[in-house]
């Protein structure tokens, strides 16, 4: 269990009636708002804020920054709280800032296939919203997150294997920093090469260095043609070599996403998936214009045969599609069903993809002397995947077993070149990779969280201790 | 003129006699040598350091680095010198750290498609070595630079509209950073959401934070098929808006690029294009599969048709494609060629999309007005486009005029919502306009070198001052 060290705490409370005198009501310090906002969908026990504040601006998040900057009390940036990792949770209590209700929309540029937005819109709003425009917003990290959120934590999902993660669809931000004051990083050009990349920087750094309260998006098209297909085969290995022969031929594909045979029976029974066998299973999303979308199709099937796929069909039937797409949304609910008493820990690693096969191999041999459940779901296509590992409730043994499984797991791959986390972030649960994965390097991160945070007040003991 | 501001050297021969007792030979104060290093090909005055030392290792690069750090001594590193707004001069005189024979691929991983090289690889050097795997590393800012100064300033160049620039194509770095201390930032795994991402803090940062030694690059499988066409059009503005119509349509083409009426007449001329008239021409080339290049031929064909273009007619004949790219090439060179015996000042811009019709008309008429000759060539599919000045050598009547364009022109891109310099990067020539374009978050970038380079050694008064 991670331990909150609320030993730390300062009194806030000068600072705290500060606030309460300029938000009135909008600062709540109901015990029941604060505990809903002391965690995410995570595993790691609730942290509660001393209060909350539902902010609808910009120059009110620099507000209480500058009075939690003057009191030194910690600042927490909340959204909708689907992280995985402790990201929300307030370790050392303080202020937790609940960005949900800046929603709107500010800009949508049709031409320049970009939008500015405040970052508690969330993603499934977002695509509703510009359904008329002909452009979407491709990233899919599966929760209906905000995009702030997804901004802060470097957020990926299905189909980053061609449209990549937040880091590669963003534009520019605008930020509050440690002290109140307000900057604008980026711009609307495609490209710059004008000083610091300070956008990539706020971007994953999880509120430690300033809070998200703009956002300038890059949107895709909505693709002419999409179709899918999906292809079970004999072993995990066989899927993920197919897998890698996808990514390896260059195939424009735009989502490639594997379920393991025990995901799988989990899916069939949720989902109702008629037809399938609880064996490994690619799902495949081909976006383009209608001959490509054959093209990609077609050389997909002959790379699946190759290794063993059974019968390969592709469609372009958008019932059959969304009906794979709603069960690959509904993986973690499906899997949480296989034993419904059960707690559920989510963790996720990247590798290489040419680790890719052993990685997860091993990682299956392990669950397996486990004894655990723990289904696999994985990007498979950015060498990335994920565990859904259910234990008994209470941290008893299965929890403990669970903790030491995520170890191994993640160790493996930092050991094969890769990363303690893809796409959930770090939060509170996988700071202790940190040292493991950059070395030396984390000093530099340090160096940096000092300058632009020097009292630590910004979402403090997450990512790494000071 | 730039001031060189040599007032503000110290001594710095009590360091110096340091290095050269170690690094002997390889430690020259030779005038020439050090005049040599003191500039790039841009029009800035050269400013030569106190010493020249030609390292074979990272581990080299960190000793000097720690004996600068210890007697405060400017820090430069230098490659092949091809950058252009005055990166690799020497302000305040100090160490020069030539890379250029730090030339080694270290490794080549196919299966991955990436590699890890030193930095002073050339790109040319890199596609020579990778030709027999059937990958390439596509970015080309048509100097034959080093990997290593591509990446300290952030460099794109013709493909980046399909392939994206350094910043999304390194995956990671090794770099000395102020106080020797040598860090390797990011991994081989596609994606991570595992800290701050301290690999594209350094990428464009242009020496100012560390010296980058190492970079673990992503390759590309080289195309099934490539084809590439041209056409011509009746005015700039027709050119331009059937490039952002390709763009808007997203169609994945490899190449846009633009030569205006001048452009034309001097590669006419120099490159001995035959057949073609002086006026705006696009160059294009589409990679992909055999179907999908002449679906994207046909494509940009109609569109092109649309708004004026003459016969448009692709070919995937390479030895057409090699003539247009030598010539695209050789832009710099024909250009010069309209008048041999003035100087060149080369300058960038990059604004979105939707108005860089209206940008690039207005600087057309600007440089009308001016009465200078100043060729246009454009990557405008990523709203990225180049004047090439032509001025009496001397800092005369012209060379102000000239200035004082680029100063208009720079503003008029940045009230564009645009960028002072797309790909070439700040050094000394743009430092005046960052406050310009990015406001308050200037402060954000001193913390941030402060913080890494408290004396303020690595590569002093470039990007901006302290």
């Amino acid at each position: 269990m991670v331990d909150s060290s609320v030993n730390s705490r300062r009194d806030y409370s000068q600072g705290l009636a500060a606030l309460q005198e300029i938000f009135g009501d909008r600062a709540c310090v109901d015990i029941n708002i604060c505990a809903n906002h002391g965690h995410g969908e995570g595993y790691i026990q609730s942290m509660p804020p001393d209060m909350v504040i539902f902010v609808n601006s910009t120059e009110e998040i620099s507000q209480i920054i500058t009075i939690c900057n003057q009191y030194i009390i910690p600042v927490i940036a909340f959204g909708v709280g689907t992280s995985l990792e402790g990201h929300v949770n307030a370790v050392d209590g303080g202020v937790t800032i609940d960005l949900s209700q800046m929603n709107e929309i500010l800009q949508v540029n049709p031409q320049d296939m970009d939008c500015r937005l405040q970052a508690g819109v969330t993603r499934e709003q977002l695509n509703h919203d510009l359904r008329t425009t002909g452009l979407f917003f491709p990233i899919d990290p599966g929760a209906n997150a905000t995009i702030g959120g997804m901004a802060a934590t470097r957020a990926s999902g299905t189909n980053a294997v061609r449209y990549g993660t937040m880091r590669e669809n963003i534009l520019g931000l605008t930020v509050v920093c440690a002290d109140g004051k307000v900057i604008r990083t980026g711009g609307r050009a495609k490209k710059s090469a004008a000083g610091y990349d300070l956008t990539r920087l706020f971007i994953g750094s999880e509120g430690t260095l300033g809070i998200i309260s703009e956002i300038q998006l890059k949107l895709h098209p909505i693709p002419m043609a999409i179709s899918s297909a999906v292809c079970q085969y004999p072993d995990l290995k066989s899927a993920v070599d197919t897998a890698i022969a996808i990514i390896q031929s260059a195939i424009p594909i735009a989502r490639i996403e594997l379920l393991d045979d025990v995901q799988m029976k989990a899916s069939i029974q949720y989902s109702k998936l008629e037809g399938y066998m609880e064996k490994p299973t690619l799902f495949f999303e081909f976006h383009g214009s209608d001959n490509s979308v054959k093209e990609q199709s077609e050389m997909v099937g002959e790379l699946s045969n190759e290794f063993g796929g059974n019968d390969f069909k592709w469609s372009a039937n958008s019932e059959d599609r969304n009906k794979l797409r709603q069960a690959r949304h509904n993986a973690y609910y499906a899997g949480k069903s296989l034993s419904p008493n059960r707690d559920c820990i989510a963790t996720d690693i990247c590798v290489p993809i040419s680790n890719l096969a052993e990685c997860l191999v091993e990682t299956k041999k392990d669950i397996e002397q486990t004894g655990l459940i723990a289904p696999i779901v994985g990007h498979v296509g950015d060498g990335n995947f994920h565990l859904l590992i259910l234990v008994d409730k209470g941290q008893g043994e299965e929890f403990k077993c669970a903790k030491s499984l995520i170890n191994r797991m993640n160790m493996r791959a930092i050991s094969f070149g890769g990363t303690c986390t893809g796409e959930h972030g770090v939060g509170i649960g996988k700071k202790h990779f940190m040292a493991h994965e950059h070395g030396d390097a984390m000093y530099i991160m340090r160096l940096i969280k000092k300058s632009l945070d020097p009292k630590n007040i910004m979402n403090p003991k997450k990512i790494f201790d000071m």
